[in-house]
């Protein structure tokens, strides 16, 4: 018997992907999947996607969640931290929301409000020395969809001294399943196809986290809510310090790592060319007109922004290859 | 040292998805990819969401192909039968194209002109049998996608004789990668988003096809192009002989196939639930109006409706279990 | 001061095509534009495709609906009985809902359930004779955008003796605003993108409507959501009654319609093409394998199929030239 | 007789929509359509949503234009000037191509290559003083698209001191329609739906135009290529120049412009409210973190970015009302 996995907040599109995921394992064994309001219901009235994988949904209690070796938490933000406190020590968890993100306790009370639930160690494998970080700890936080995509572009810049932190612009735009799956008037097909329009535009609760995980200190970020399912592309611009070529920061940061690929120059990002896999896009220039960097990144939000970044980070914390049951490629068209 | 595998035809829609799945495939290993005009490429400058692999685009030669033990051809239809004629006995080849599905040569002279090509076993394992023949097989042709999604909800109820195969109705949807990766105006994504509309109403050159895989001898097909990159919805109808429970019937016949699921009662098939899996989703009732038998099937044109039912075949053919390398579930949203 | 119009149910999207056709409209003048919850509101905040509009949303009183001389119920099915009860003779009805399109009260209990509320004169002008029955109606009932679509195409060929009524096959695709604008979780945009799925198979409320209004005594209708926001897609496929060119039928059947366009032979309809117009496209053939007769016609669910027409049969109710306020255009791409 | 009009170009995307548009004119009547390969076709077998509209394309000649009191050029690129050359003084012209827009002949002949065919009235009426020197002008060079979402953000805070002009940053995505008709691999529906990708990046052949019209010193501006038909979204943020309310500033200078509308505080612009009309929305903030100034627009690249504009410009230098003819509310959903 493999590593017995349970996921927390099975309804949802992370919950979902997830136990996608999970069914193609090799090592991970899913002996529970929980949600609130479709307790009691099979997973595939839920998730059709997974018609043919026979689960129960269960209630979300600690009890269900404790016979297992390793707890996904998939749950709104801000229910993670009271459902952790209740799981015993041994049992790793890898919580995909954000309440265990930040450092900054007062950040999180201007942001997300209430108290502060403490920090984990940030899920981010591909920042220096995390993977070790993360092989050590018994709690992980996953990023969020956003500063996954902006770090793995960005961070590397700032560490090396190449691009000043002060005048970071980053315009992103996401997928729908990035909003999640609560019906929303605003979230509506009709409302979405064929339409592009930005939200919280000027204070996005994601900036601490952006801003802890890249070291950038001067931040403006707009989201973008794109017509299409899946999917983040981050146009990252900043300041260069000198001559910089930021392909030489970008691939020397990423040799080694199995899910971030820089394009061979000329190439750009497609969200497209991730759906569905744990890969990370990027490519890289210096603007002719205003010498800015321009970084652009491209990632499924549900896989490496959530999803398949859990995996990539369970997979760690149980010393399996990193690699493990996840899809270096994308399903396209 | 694996079974070898090698692709012609690697550039179009269906060659990417077949080198998708064997990237994925823990007997088949790739030696070679081939393609016309793109050959000396990267794999990756044509398919992104490949980024990762390490493959060159060969020159579609007899002498390329017939390094491997397995071929995989997904050329154009009318293209397959002289590549294969210079292939080496003991390859097996698995066509995705139309040359060697059809019995009848008078047919294939009327719908798509051109010599007959001659008949190979149809790589459709699901009917009765044909599991069987496929294993024997050296030279499989693989289902047409609109063939296999109607035969998929048909097939069983002709065969048991509870539907009759002279009044047929189907209306079946496609999203585009269907109609193939030539550069065509009516296909640009400006034309498709937000638009439905029919074509080749009233001959199609699949009919015959379905017909000879159905047992219809009636059939009204009218082909619908979709505004999504993949995916089929067929909506098939026809007059029961009795008092017939369709559910039943499929029920029977698909108790054994992994990839064909009978949706619980009530629940009916989407086409996103299949993407990027091999399964095909069925739903069955009789319609109270009209007493009509109405089946409806969804899967993956490029998945069960190409290159995974090929894979499945290519499968069967080398003794391997044939889910090797294949999903059961699709990835949504 | 022209003729005085109110809305009622403006905040759905029947009832923003409404407005929008009415600020357009050279003879009607909006006085009241009405909604439930959203009472009090800004119509551009509800509607934000009408910016520029100065209209605040009234609640829906018949106090407030008797001010004008022309008043659309653009409601709930079941809404509009109650409420056109309470509102003067003198004043000119046209109601979008399904309250009183049938004429048989049983027909009625069955698929709706509930009391009938009686029978007014039916919406759809291109119908023998109607044109002038609406003229002199001081209510109609406006059709169902489904049963528009479909008796558009059939009406005629039933009528002339050319197709059997009681053998009738129909598919039929519609953009998710036919949905409506509730916030529920299956008309979410991660859902529907990509994804085709057919609704209420067997058993649908439009059945009666369709049969009433196209003369058919055997049909079987199947609906299937697109992911589109608008356009109707009817496939529509009968047995011929004899050798029969359907085309003929149609193009004399709709000689002097200005908004039914049968397409010149071998152009199929796109519903893209009638986008935001009143046209019906149309185009039929016989199936050179069944024989059957197949006829294909796209429209706007929105507009022919709800507000278009609505603004049609009120043009008709004044005296103005049926054309007025309408574009016999679409905008597309 | 009306003001005769002809469109040069009417196959394209730009050249429909001004053929809508004129259809729909009280002024200008259309006595050619002309265009290269598809002249002698019918105009709907080209448009359908054109259908009922009885156009034959012609041959793009002087000849045959010179016969309009009119003439829209919408060209490819480097063509209308040699056009434009042939025909008479009195035939007034807006050219949708972007021969005729820069002042700078050595940014023409770097970002576009070639002889500089001169500099014409640029087309963008609600730049101050613009709207004069339009009505005085027999050759008007309308705006591009992206050009005039971004400049409709950004002049007003950059002539008012407002915004500093030497650090904007802008990421702007715009529909598929902004790329043209012609069938290019990239633009396949199956490559684009689900997917968002920037291109030109670094070096745009649109920034001269933008910084001409904006004032912009040093811009550094990525477009996006989105999965919808039309719209643009630009994201415009500029350091500002203290304090600064930038709506104030963008009412000001729009209280009098009925086609540019600053959205009610906290609203944001959405493309889809635009598509169809003459409308630019806008908003604007002051970020909470940075402190930057950020704008968003939104617009119809087919409209207020083309051919809307166009027409506009056009009742202007025939001395109509502005509006004429043109739609200040768009078609949603």
């Amino acid at each position: 018997m493999g590593i017995r996995a349970a996921v927390a907040g099975a309804s949802g599109y992370a919950g979902g992907e997830l136990l996608r995921l999970l069914a193609g394992h090799p090592e991970f064994e899913v002996v529970a999947a929980t949600a609130h309001s479709q307790a009691g219901q099979r997973l595939d009235a839920v998730h059709p996607q997974l018609t043919g994988l026979d689960v129960t949904l269960g209630a979300t209690t600690p009890e269900v969640l404790a016979e297992a070796d390793l707890v996904f938490l998939a749950l709104p933000h801000g229910e993670s931290a009271a459902l952790a406190a209740h799981l015993p020590a041994g049992v790793r968890i890898v919580d995909l929301g954000a309440d265990h993100r930040l450092v900054d306790a007062d950040a999180w009370a201007r942001y997300y409000g209430g108290p502060h639930a403490g920090t984990w160690t940030y899920g981010l494998p591909e920042l220096p020395g995390q993977r070790e970080r993360i092989a050590a700890a018994d709690r992980v936080a996953n990023t969020g969809c956003y500063a996954a995509t902006i770090t793995l572009a960005l961070a590397p810049l700032i560490a090396a001294g190449a691009a000043r932190p002060d005048d970071v612009v980053v315009v992103a735009a996401s997928g729908t399943s990035g909003a999640g799956r609560a019906a929303k008037a605003h979230l509506l097909a009709s409302e979405v196809m064929g339409d592009l329009s930005p939200y919280k535009v000027g204070a996005h609760q994601h900036v601490p986290e952006i801003k802890q995980a890249t070291g950038v200190t001067g931040l403006s970020f707009t989201p973008v809510l794109a017509p299409m399912p899946r999917g983040i592309l981050a146009t990252v611009t900043a300041l260069p310090t000198g001559e910089v070529d930021p392909r030489t920061v970008l691939a020397q940061a990423y040799a080694d790592a199995p899910f971030v690929h820089l394009l061979p120059e000329g190439r750009w990002p497609h969200t497209a060319a991730t759906l569905g896999g744990n890969s990370c896009h990027l490519q890289a220039t210096v603007d002719v007109d205003s010498g800015r960097l321009i970084v652009v990144a491209a990632l499924d939000n549900l896989g490496k922004g959530a999803a398949g970044q859990a995996v990539q980070n369970a997979n760690l914390m149980f010393g399996l290859p990193e690699t493990t049951g996840l899809s270096v490629w994308g399903t396209a068209p």
